[in-house]
């Protein structure tokens, strides 16, 4: 980032995410707040007007440079191919959706932008449109040519002031269950934790990241009684990314490094699978949980839910998990920023 | 269970576990408070009387058939081959250990006691003593030569006056991570899921148990683009169950169903494997978990700690769940008793 742009606003893309859902309706409740950072929106304007008069709320589309006022959105526009109708997903649209991101994040990467926050996409309704695609994730990645860690963060205690989130990153991502084991490499975890270790430091400011790393197995292992992976290759890892001075606990068993005390001794928490980490966190993080993609040149934060086809038009649609992602994106432009 | 036991108080079995653990002394612990149960405790005598002096409370040893009054425990003495060291677990008495569980477990299914209640043991000693165990609930379905469910409970909310529990039953328990998917068969499941219903009717009073039935794989498959064994074992499996009446909700998401909004709807949760739930309920149970198994003719309920060698003797161990395992089992004990 330019030196110039410290303390001044994070500039932020924000791209809706498939146009039939609940994604444009949430931009036009972002439009009616007040927020710290610059916004410039991806979508189609005709959708977002759409979505404004659906839920009943002002909506003035403004260029992608303006600076708004409350009820106003800066729209960088994206043509869909067809009209949105609210809850059928069209394939016709899957190359707008890619596209939107894609351009969002090449923002990002040319310097145009601090951060990129994106709403939910339609996983069937894009391949079903000719367009293999796994995940964002997954297509941000390929496209800025990195690896990258996934990484979900959720306040965890109403009640604690200073809002410290729960963060569980993932080992492996969208995996058969059966393929996890063989997917835990020595090279893998070395991988994941240098990046969650660096942007721990570098996005999230934390100067000494302590990093709890679970087994693969129930308790662990078990001292091999219930699987070697944490001896044959957890460990091993672990020790020679602790001997460069890495912190780093474990390998633990799952059901022990989430209980709230151990939770207190630590920054992040790496499990080895989808399943062993996100029920904790779903279930502790009142459902505003953020999905943040770690190890990419830019900070990009993406909310935790789905299209939420049923509900898109109806004005229900919940948007905190959306303000959380634009929160957490502007803390990590601004604090990328400062150390750049 | 003979109908003059109705409304009398249940007779609960306490088996101390390891003598080297904490074991000991939380049954010294148990014997300053009064119990709705009558309560016979399986151990050395002696083991008992210098777990009450190391933590300096007050201890009698009564008949195994005694009223007793606080600081007294009724006794059915077990015979170590070696004195007890605490936080020495020795191999010499892995044999005691073992006869203590299965005698305690002979009177349940002798009529003699209503409900068994086990505190820890130490694995890896009762293995280099001689004797292959894989573990206690394991040992006691030989002995009974049935089918069983491990099923974990906690109360997880504390402000709920209801003090309604989550439970989370297993249909896989102490499996390697790459075992576990070729263990999930429509038999299985089938198998499982009738005890957990009917152990909900019959030891729990609750009329028509409504199960929330997890997927194997992250977002339950995600209609077979991540795995699918939802598709082919377990759907099938839940179909023909619900057919014959069973209310099952599922497959679903893990990090869904552990929603809080989603176990309000829920009496229990049947997870596929070891780690995909038992981190939410050791999260969220202020770390007083108790382990019932499901399955045998009597109620068993086991504290959800390990023998805490390093504890043993310093008076710093917490007997909260072990208190709770004794209400629970008492509750099991009288409901299954009103039942009979």
């Amino acid at each position: 980032m330019p030196s110039d742009m410290i303390g001044k606003s994070p500039r932020l893309v924000l791209v809706a995410g498939e146009p039939a859902g609940i994604g444009p309706e949430l931009c036009v409740r972002i439009a009616q707040q007040h927020h710290l950072a610059k916004i410039v929106t991806l979508a189609d304007p005709e959708t977002l007007l759409q979505a404004a008069r659906a839920i009943g709320l002002p909506l003035r589309i403004r260029d992608p440079d303006a600076d708004t006022s409350l009820g106003e959105l800066a729209v960088l526009p994206i043509q869909q191919s067809v009209p949105t109708v609210f809850g059928q997903a069209d394939p016709a649209n899957a190359r707008s959706v890619i596209d939107a991101l894609l351009l969002g994040a090449r923002r990002c990467l040319d310097g145009q932008a601090d951060a990129l926050v994106t709403g939910p996409v339609h996983k069937a309704t894009i391949n079903t449109g000719g367009i293999a695609y796994r995940g964002t994730t997954e297509l941000l990645a390929e496209q800025a040519g990195c690896y990258v860690v996934m990484m979900l963060a959720a306040v965890i205690s109403e009640n604690d002031p200073q809002r410290q989130p729960l963060r569980v990153a993932l080992a492996t991502t969208h995996l058969p269950l059966r393929d996890v084991s063989d997917a835990i490499t020595r090279d893998g975890l070395t991988r994941t934790l240098r990046i969650l270790d660096a942007d721990l430091r570098d996005r999230f400011g934390i100067a000494q990241p302590r990093i709890t790393v679970l087994g693969l197995n129930p308790h662990a292992g078990e001292q091999g009684y219930l699987g070697h992976e944490e001896i044959e290759t957890i460990t091993p890892a672990l020790d020679v990314l602790r001997s460069e001075g890495m912190r780093l606990i474990g390998p633990l068993p799952a059901d022990t490094a989430f209980l709230p005390r151990h939770l207190l001794d630590c920054d992040a928490v790496l499990t080895m699978y989808h399943d062993q980490g996100l029920p904790v966190l779903k279930h502790a993080g009142f459902e505003d949980a953020v999905n943040i993609t770690l190890g990419l040149p830019y900070p990009r934060v993406a909310v935790d839910h789905g299209t939420a086809l049923e509900l898109a038009g109806s004005g229900r649609a919940d948007p905190s998990s959306l303000l959380h992602a634009i929160a957490v994106a502007t803390a990590m432009a601004q604090t990328s920023n400062s150390r750049s």
